[in-house]
């Protein structure tokens, strides 16, 4: 097989989740701008992305957030999902938008509240049982907003003693994933504000935890992709989500900010042996002024494109060029594989694959985005809310 | 009068201005904690703020917010004020939170929006003239999510004739603060996102033009004390959005995040000759997690705490060990202001304008909290949003 | 003229200038690597910034900098430059090497000090009239490194008064270019640190003042594009200093660390109607690590693809989709252009020149670099010290 | 004993540990700029760091750089240091100043290159043994400057190959000090740039793998005293190299540009039980502009000053705020101490030592800078390549 159609082959087992809540309405502090046809229903949010996945053809998984897509029957929504060509992703836990969470979840000082947010983890893993679904993503808002306000360390000690019992309710075949995240909605600490401390813990917990890299939530000047390396190199990379952001945790689609940084984290992927289903490959973001549908296609796309441009490197001149030091040669190498066009190879392999080699206009072919304008009147839009 | 008794004299003549906003519920995108007592009204705000002059002195005046302090006769919401002892200060636009502002609102593509925009902000001169306010402040969310989403220079364009409308309807000693914010909500770009680009918008208005410095707007590193003795000395520094930050526009109370940048700042008011009317201090802060009103008078007492240190700074020897080229010298003349201990020398300036001189607990010995948790009940509590 | 007949015709008017400083070594405060065949005298870097002009063909002219390149007759190493089918370029200052320069040049609180500043860049514009260059380019390494140090305003103060002097002493036709960099060498103040401090001090010197945006003098986050944008705008755009980084002052290769961004900016240059000979495009880079020759072959080859993709945006259709608020397609546009490969377009525009289609492999086979390894023996090599 | 008894008790325990090369000359890559009276020879450094001791009474211990610092009979310099009333401290090696090093050192692609560092570092482990020195400092300049230059992951296989060949050199007693840095010399990756990857590396190696903390080492907005608690919570921190920074590495004296955070620091070491000869106190700065020996006096005082400020936070009463989840009250404990003016308990201190209570006017009165500028003529005087 030449490398042109290993590629070709690797692109086509692609899979790229998409986050439910991404289909309903998101903002900032300032502001929500409610769109139209925005889903009112887990299944809404589903029938949203079964067509990304129609025309993608890669996006066959969709994240669930708890509470947002609480439902009563969870092995009905993932049957209402497989209906639909999709199925049910990753738990995405929730312990911030209770009123008791002011002062943290899993951290806070009271044991009371402690109880109740691992009891929600617990819940969720009880759900995960009936979806089916591997894993279980742990994202945490608690933190501090003032010197002194309560003890780190003590913080650490209680993370660590929830997060063990939610460890050991895990059955066969699942995992936690545990996110890290420098800042916001904390402004002084933040419990696991790095990959450092997501790494430390998932040490103690055992193998069935893994670190998830969110793009968005270093420092400025991080180098992802010498995280992703490292995590990999450690056994620990759970996977990924993506977004891309010039400031902060900006939430823009993926490929968006800087599309070189997400193709060099993709080569660290590709390189580490970490394009395999033991990686996850998600997406976590907010399309607060575009289209939605249309944003998470385009995502999709993004990262097929960074995806495409890493499995293109010539690694064996790579290789000869690093051994021989050669500074200008090797950076040439991986130079020439981004500046590549890939555009031209996907739309073979979606032909390939029988989809449309243009994903975006045969979505907007298929009318949907005005039928669901039509017919979503009424009712609640789903958002970060509800 | 020696150098202490000067201290003291100008400390008695402070003046920082409480945001009514404050005293009502914020949060970040993830959650919004209400807490008790929390002001439905305008005039419940005021009350609130009432406090906060009573128990330090040196908060007389407090800012609007339009449309969220939106009343029927302001003449008579002044009026309501000065009853209370307080001032109606800086009238604050608001051109972010209409659906109509999805993609901008005075820099947006549309002129019909635009129109609305400008309108609005030539009603808040409406308002000023009722209320006596001195100062428009502007602070603009428009920006751009994406790179190409809108024209950069074109948007710029826009900003300055929606500014030359609104300006040209000032009337006698009334001014406009055009704030600048380095992104949030924007993602991309922002319109204002630095002083630069205020001053030089600012400039081409006229001298009723000024730019005002919030603390928290500046990216990593940023030397604000530098803006602040360039504005000064360029005869531009309008005012001051009071607040603290340790990654992003964090909002925090001011001088809990970096004390010795806020003395550095109010260094560079008093030595550049910013400690007069002509400079507005205020407070633009949110208090997402604490209680409001002791977090404001917490507020209030950094502020002076860090006046006081910069007003404690000798200068002349400053300025010799400056001349001398004695590095260490003049850094330890300037350290050796900041490290003392003023709380003392507050307390005396408090007694001697008839103050207690511990105001927290003062205020928490008035009851007011109580009191406004036990009769504030129903209603819709103040927020961003409404 | 079509669309594409009109990139290549602007392509072939680009001129980038190189500086003579990069052709000699350079390094971090922890070492200078010496390497192989670099220049030992100003003919020498010019004879190599021949060869990346012979093999480029938009490389015409090279940056000097005194006293780096100080000789006894300027009139002949203009000369000799023309001999080997370059010019010279802008006049660098440098006010940072002196051991009378230890607390700043023309900001020093000591006149004396300020008086040898001044001094030096009077020089320079004798220098000016000799070579005919018609750019002074002045960075000042000006600032403090200890809060109290020196007195913030007053060497605002002397800034001005020293550029008022040699702004007078300028020739017509000559120009005077500003540079702003956030900090290094000092670490409290810089006294040139961003865009509006440049901006400000032009404003008031006049029409031959003008701002120079270097790529790596910015705090992270900035956006470099809108600054120029708003320069472009205000008539004050009077070049780049080009280079890249991650991190801070890094001066890698132009387009090395974020391909996107410098597309940005040269999407802004060209859509703002910069890109004229009014506009200097300046590479300023440090090539520690790699052969120098090649990595500025390379970074001029970076510019050009930028520009070329800067060029091939459909402006017509991008103005479209943003007057029509379409975030997605607007921003698609942008991106098509990015995505494209433009090296078969420089290729033949390089072979419509009667170049060599690949610069660098037509600068390896032509023997240059053994050449000058074997004959750049002894002497002392240049560098930032001579 | 009260606990203003304990404080005090505790700061006459203190050690700061000074570093050799801070008392030679040092600079930026623009220029290194010559003071009078530096030392030529280690003994020089050794008479310095003598007077800092003397005055301050808490600098017992001098760090070593090898090859800066070599001699022929370490046990002869050890024995003139004791002589002069202070000791040799910590082994810092350095792998980043000869030809071999430009591509890296241990983590270099060349095996013959790996070698002679790992050699370079097991001499120093030799020194050690000559010296008495309990630990090795490392701090690798390794990294790439370009991405693809070389193989991130291999690269830190090799680190690992190499740091356990050292760690299995150490001795009864002797420990490794492993340093991370975010950036520079190397601009793209370096090889360990956070504290997790020391941490990763230190748990595989051993108990005497430890990681240090230099406090300029980190992204912007990083939380350096979270990165403390964590460390001092895995049994895991080594060490302080403290200094001080507004941008990048900038290398102020500790506690110039942020006093507050070095409060928060201390105050997390003495809550995490830190406080012990197990945790290294030591300077790491340049004094560029400024004297050197005062301005080592001078930190040294701060960090006496920060911790005196951290022993003194009523921890009670912190606790009790914390765990009823009052913000403000718990932060308002914080803040009292660290407002209060601590440097009258620091001079009771001193007198209670025996020591002059003004550490500064002391050495300035005992002429020893004169004494050096008028001995110290002639040779070559110490830097940082030397």
């Amino acid at each position: 097989m030449t490398e042109l159609a290993a590629a070709k082959a690797a692109l086509k087992t692609q899979a790229v989740e998409t986050p439910s809540w991404a289909y309903g309405n998101s903002g900032t502090r300032f502001k929500v701008f409610a769109q139209a046809g925005v889903p009112r229903t887990p299944q809404e949010k589903l029938d949203d992305a079964a067509r990304v996945h129609e025309f993608t053809g890669v996006a066959p998984t969709v994240a669930l957030h708890i509470p947002w897509d609480r439902v009563d029957d969870y092995a009905a929504l993932a049957e209402y999902a497989e209906d639909r060509g999709v199925r049910l992703g990753a738990i995405n836990s929730n312990t911030f938008q209770d009123d008791d969470y002011r002062l943290g979840s899993i951290c806070h000082p009271d044991p009371a509240v402690r109880r109740k947010a691992v009891d929600h983890l617990l819940e969720c893993v009880d759900i995960m049982d009936a979806t089916g679904s591997r894993d279980l993503k742990l994202w945490f808002a608690d933190g501090t907003n003032y010197p002194g306000q309560d003890d780190v360390r003590a913080r650490q000690d209680r993370l660590a003693e929830g997060l063990a019992e939610v460890y050991g309710r895990l059955g066969e075949g699942q995992r936690m994933l545990l996110e890290y995240k420098l800042f916001e909605p904390a402004f002084y600490t933040t419990d696991v504000p790095d990959w450092g401390t997501a790494y430390a813990h998932c040490l103690k917990l055992g193998p069935k935890a893994q670190v998830v890299v969110d793009t968005g939530h270093h420092a400025p000047g991080t180098n992802i992709e010498f995280i992703v390396a490292t995590l990999l190199r450690e056994g620990r990379l759970g996977g990924f989500d993506f977004n891309s952001r010039f400031y902060a945790d900006d939430d823009l689609m993926v490929g968006a900010a800087d599309p070189f940084q997400l193709f060099r984290i993709m080569y660290e992927v590709v390189r580490g042996g970490g394009f395999t289903p033991e990686v996850a490959f998600m997406l976590d973001q907010c399309h607060n002024i575009e289209a939605k549908i249309p944003a998470i296609i385009r995502s999709v796309m993004n990262v097929q494109e960074a995806t495409a441009k890493a499995l293109l490197v010539d690694r064996s001149a790579l290789a000869g060029a690093q051994r021989a030091g050669d500074v200008l040669g090797a950076n040439a190498v991986l130079m020439d594989a981004y500046n590549t066009d890939v555009r031209p190879l996907l739309r073979e392999v979606r032909e390939e694959m029988g989809l449309d080699p243009d994903p975006l206009a045969a979505y907007r072919r298929s009318g949907w985005a005005e039928k669901i304008a039509a017919e979503r009147v009424g009712g609640q839009q789903a958002g970060w809310g509800a």
